[in-house]
């Protein structure tokens, strides 16, 4: 028996003795949920600082057993029980008014603060609750949209993840044919816009000299990707995807003059709006313009996950009456293969995507998530590349457009600072151009979405 | 012109233009300290994510330039214009009162919060900005006694580094001969209880087969050392530390019986009130008997700090009248050559010893700062040693007094639960004895420091 | 350009005016063999150390364009024009047998070196050299059997990888999942025993808790595994490679008693004869005994490959008459579904088996290649099973027969010595009694395989 | 006991039994000298392949006990009884006549082969054995000169070290701070032109931006240098060490246009001719222009360690008669503290080293071994300077004198063939015309030494 197994034996003694493990007594076994309860109990009054560390890994390998059932009756354990109490919220203002001193500011911090926050810190202390909290709000988000009662708890987490995954504690690295197969196979499971189909493919992806793989990684979750980005080096900014990802031609690294992030893939649901892409994209132009100081041109691949949806929502509603004729051809599919009936559709694809990128709002933002992302880090919305994508989940999403938003590092505050402040969108004059056109050509009067 | 450079270029530019960075429109060389006030509001106002690590290595850079003044200059703002908004914190309670939501709540947990912790956290974005911001919070501690009104500053550094350094963060790490030279030089200079006075010192601690060294590190501050904690492997529990420190005789690993924990050192005087002994005493005892499960005994060797200090304060108050004797031999150091004196003194000596240990409390701990530590991390006292520690440090702390705390798995939690609940000291009978004849002996009425 | 390779044009230039590289003037491309003799010959006669690296690196990637016919030109080029000199060794002869001292000794010696020798140092001092010679052996070896004539050009790789990849040089790494995709990729790729169809497949080898792989690997050669073994831990000594290949079922490694090499591939063609494996068994079963002392068994399942040849000729030749009846039934591979027609052969088999392994012989050691190994490696043959493997590869081997072969520290010396000095087998009284058996019931006289 | 141990053990009953282990059944301690030979003789003749690796840690571990008086025993008992066989010499040869086959070549180069390299061979199979048979050889080396009759043992060594330490093997490694202490140690102990006195010492030698080291290690020899440089990165070609190891004026490194190699250190006294420090020079400008590409000069700043013997010997035999007046001057040193007998001086010292480095001839080559060092390699004889090295070991070897040699990667080979084959120094017409003075002013006939 270890040092730390002991002394948990002797405060299991201890707390059977006190009564704490009440329904152990039964002769029962225990369910987990009753453990876990039980545990959490212990975390928050008994214990050394040593033994919390044993007591939150019980703790956390009870969570594991529950059904998504016992999740839901945990979470609202936490949402009533483990919340801040209103009566010390008030008793703590009042002395607070009386003397505005810090004592008493913090003491009212202190009230404010719901109980489980602190639950969550000494389960954190345990090696893997890091790890293991994320998987517990992802487990939370799945239903919050059933049960909003419990979104102040997925706040609570919001908080405290911020503060541990702050950017100064996330490490960069590459990812290429030398990672461990453990990190590897997580990057097949994670990649979330152009599948990864097995490790062949993945070896296409990774290993030629072209292309370039970065992942920031946490000490708290080892070998947990948190998110990572997948770069090819060509020339000339690239108008489809199919030549990055079917293409045996590779060029050399040296004689490349563009990057471009084709790929960005958040992993851990868990970490809902814990923003790392930002930082990625630009740590990840520092150390490509390092190793490659004649790259000039820094550029994405994007898709446009919205388009075909506002598409069909906003002509069912009646908007966009000349287009009828270009969407029943791209939903026809019968361009895939007709170069010709390709060239007389282009203008109008071009123009309806422009329209809605540059048009199509939601609360003042653009409507499209993957627009929002890159423009609101500073990015320039360059060029709209029809077919761009001929996959079959590239024509589900938006007919095959795809998108190159630009990263140019002059520009970059400003484009930022004006999208945040009034919403302006970076555009090239092509764009903005085709974006009017779709406006005149398929609507009457400026579309609502 | 990288990249991040560029970005920040653009930003100043703007800022300029803004009138932000209004020192410098003068012509002269603006001050560390306005540099730093006007990064800071920068930080505070404006910038995307990613030039704000740019700005927080400017405003940290700045930092590094200022003298004490300056230092405490900026402290003071901090202070004043840093805080929480009493206005905002009543208009938040006066919402919350209402509805007592959630909503409310995060309001009102918000508007306590004093906005520097804010700036903490954007200042922690830039690589190396943890280490500075301990660096920041050590020169704080240095002038709190004379400016107990920053002491609300304080509060917040140590808030914050509470979850930055918890302690699901940390590495432990061996340090022996292969650890890097930048490494080990941290060593020499950090050692805090029994100095190392040069390199060849520094490998006598470490390179024979018989000592281990392990220390924490946090994955932010590098190869900063947090705390580390120097052990030997014996047979038998020591008595004194000039056998270990001096003696040129050693044991093979696999013949010890003893893993003597004699030397602990923090490091980072910034981490304060962040505890790490404890963790790193029984993370290490794990390890050890990993590598050597035939391990009987983990024991410190440690100094009494305070005794000899309090030995003359009590007597100056007229305390242990029965003393003068012993203490004057003490004093006069004539017992160091002769062994003689050394024998009728040891029982008064070890008396007076027990009787510091057991009785001197202060706010109902020990007064003796590392026994209230092991005490607190739950050791049991088990023998004082006399003469422990004829070095010259050692005699003026203690008159050459040492102990040895026991760390026993199994009472562990029980001596913690007793000390931390009652203050009950847990402690060899012969330890007991000793207290109690030099109670009876030297003093009257029970001692009151 | 860089400082070798301006070094390397410096020289190039010099060699043309010399009119070394004599085919380039002529204007035309020149060929790798052209390129590849060119280069030996300068790397033979001409250049200081520095620049001998740079020509070498040519002289190997001009002999990665060879196609067959052009290597065998060149090997016929080392085996008639890198040879030693006869009228050279006469010479030195003469010399030394006037003198018989030590400098007419070593002059001899040298003489007899053919000049090959040198040229392939030489080579080897490139980066990467030494894992492009031992391609281009496994090129030779290839070629071996049409052109005997290249025998001694072996010879010469033999000698100096014997040197250069002696035993103190290798080194000893385990293999798992956490280990790069390019090695595991090799390891797929390079299994011999029982084939690895994909990730998955290898996934199940190297991720379960009971599983272990180690492989050397040497310096030069990177993370070219040379040799690895597969190993599972089990309780009880196994009796079928199914058992363990394709069941879930799986132990606590703390639970095992039994380490159960079944899988050894070497991965190098070009280091045929210079043996890995007896080092790697005796090297992993330290290393499983370090891990898990508690482990009783070090055991193998082992195929028998060369079975069921030796069945089919002795047969044709007139041996075994009474083995029709089992023989036919084997072929007919009836018994895989019918189990009371197992029960019914399983003796007669494991006769034969036992019979193939101890009596069958080719120069006076046993006549299976895989019993030839582990037997002079002093295991001891300790179980026949039937059927031990019932995959199509296992049938046609060896009719699904497999043998434990069985290493006992305390006997592996004796057993090696009786073994190699007079091919005594050691063998359990089991398998001796079936030899016995085997011999009796299906030979009239002794057989002469 | 480990597998390997309980192998041995069992080993060595055998052997016992055998009356291998003679002397141990007398029941004295066996000597380490008999061990040695008792070791030697079983590891020729008996055990597998796996005790062979205990018998040659027994070997090498009772080596370490000899006394030199037992080395030199050990050494004869090789030379004598380890030697190749004139008989089978005679007998191959026989053959060979015969037949001038391969086979019969094969075994007389085997017959000529000394049994003890087969020996050596076998000592190098246990971990750690290369780095024991180079300090074997040290060791040797020490007491040639009284006994060359040892001198073919030596041979047999660097012929085997030539094989094991390939160019390919060695692996280069920068050394800096963040190095571990157990190498920094060696490189304070090695450092053989300018000592390093202390760990303060070696941290201004490493740790300043525009300083590197490098060295090269060996896979088999771990953590033991094998040959290092330190750089000094610098602006224009420095003409005294004393403002590289004393200056406290540090350069930023993308500032520098030179890169001074200002001392280079062989670490194993028994790797003698084994030369590594050519191959270092090149690999390291390699590795600095791929850092630093602005660099423009690679050049030395060396000792001239033969010159001040030579002027002594020289003057001594009547050469040089103009040159006494300079000489005692040099010799009362004091020019050292003025300055104006130093400008008067310099002419001369500058002349009399000139010639010496490109007169003074020993069989062919220079005779100052820095030289032909640098000379042999390709390098340049680019400037002298006086004084270059005012420390008491640079007045004691040159009178002060310190050189620059060039490496210019454009004329390296043609420096390096004009030199081996014809002798031919390139030098600096400066320093030409300087030893043209030197030569005309202070001899009369050339010079002979």
């Amino acid at each position: 028996m270890s040092f730390l197994q002991e002394l948990l034996s002797s405060l299991e003694a201890k707390a059977r003795q006190n009564g704490v493990f009440v329904s152990r007594q039964s002769g029962r076994e225990e369910s987990g949920l009753a453990r876990l309860e039980s545990a959490c109990d212990t975390l928050m009054h008994h214990g050394g600082e040593a033994s919390r560390i044993l007591i939150a890994r019980q703790a956390l390998s009870a969570y594991r057993t529950l059904d998504t059932e016992q999740q839901r009756a945990f979470f609202h354990l936490l949402a009533d029980q483990y919340a801040a109490d209103p009566a010390a919220i008030h008793a703590a203002y009042a002395r607070y008014r009386e003397t505005e001193d810090n004592t008493a500011l913090q003491a009212l911090g202190s009230a404010c603060e719901p109980r489980r926050q602190s639950l969550f810190r000494r389960l954190n202390q345990c090696p893997g609750g890091t790890y293991e909290l994320v998987q517990m709000r992802s487990d939370l988000l799945a239903m919050l949209k059933d049960h909003p009662e419990l979104a102040p708890l997925d706040a609570d987490f919001a908080h405290l993840f911020a503060s541990w995954f702050n950017r100064g504690f996330l490490m960069l690295e590459a990812i290429d044919w030398n990672t461990s197969a453990a990190v590897l196979e997580k990057v097949i499971r994670y990649e979330a816009v152009h599948a990864i189909h097995d490790w062949n493919d993945l070896r296409q992806r990774l290993d030629p000299g072209d292309r370039r793989c970065y992942a920031f990684f946490h000490p708290a979750t080892g070998d947990e990707p948190l998110i990572f980005v997948e770069v090819a080096l060509c020339r000339g900014i690239p108008d489809n995807i199919q030549s990055i990802l079917e293409s045996d031609e590779h060029v050399a690294p040296e004689d490349a003059d563009t990057a471009v992030f084709y790929s960005i893939s958040n992993c851990q649901a868990g970490l809902k709006g814990i923003s790392f892409g930002n930082f990625l994209i630009k740590q990840v132009v520092e150390e490509l313009q390092r190793e490659l100081p004649q790259l000039e041109n820094f550029v994405t691949l994007s898709p446009v996950p919205g388009l075909r949806k506002w598409l069909d929502q906003t002509r069912s509603e009646g908007g966009l009456p000349g287009s009828s004729d270009v969407l029943e051809r791209l939903e026809a599919e019968d361009w895939l293969d007709d170069k010709a009936s390709r060239s007389k559709m282009a203008s109008d694809v071009t123009a309806l995507a422009a329209h809605y990128l540059l048009d199509a709002r939601r609360r003042g933002a653009p409507a499209d998530p993957v627009a929002r992302f890159h423009l609101g880090n500073g990015a320039r919305l360059h060029r709209i590349n029809w077919p761009g994508d001929t996959s079959a989940k590239g024509r589900q999403q938006s007919h095959g457009v795809m998108v190159n938003y630009l990263y140019e590092p002059g520009r970059i505050e400003q484009n930022h600072e004006a999208f945040s402040r009034e919403g302006t969108i970076a555009c090239s004059s092509e764009v903005r151009r085709a974006a009017k056109q779709g406006q005149q050509r398929f609507t009457r009067s400026r579309d609502k979405a």
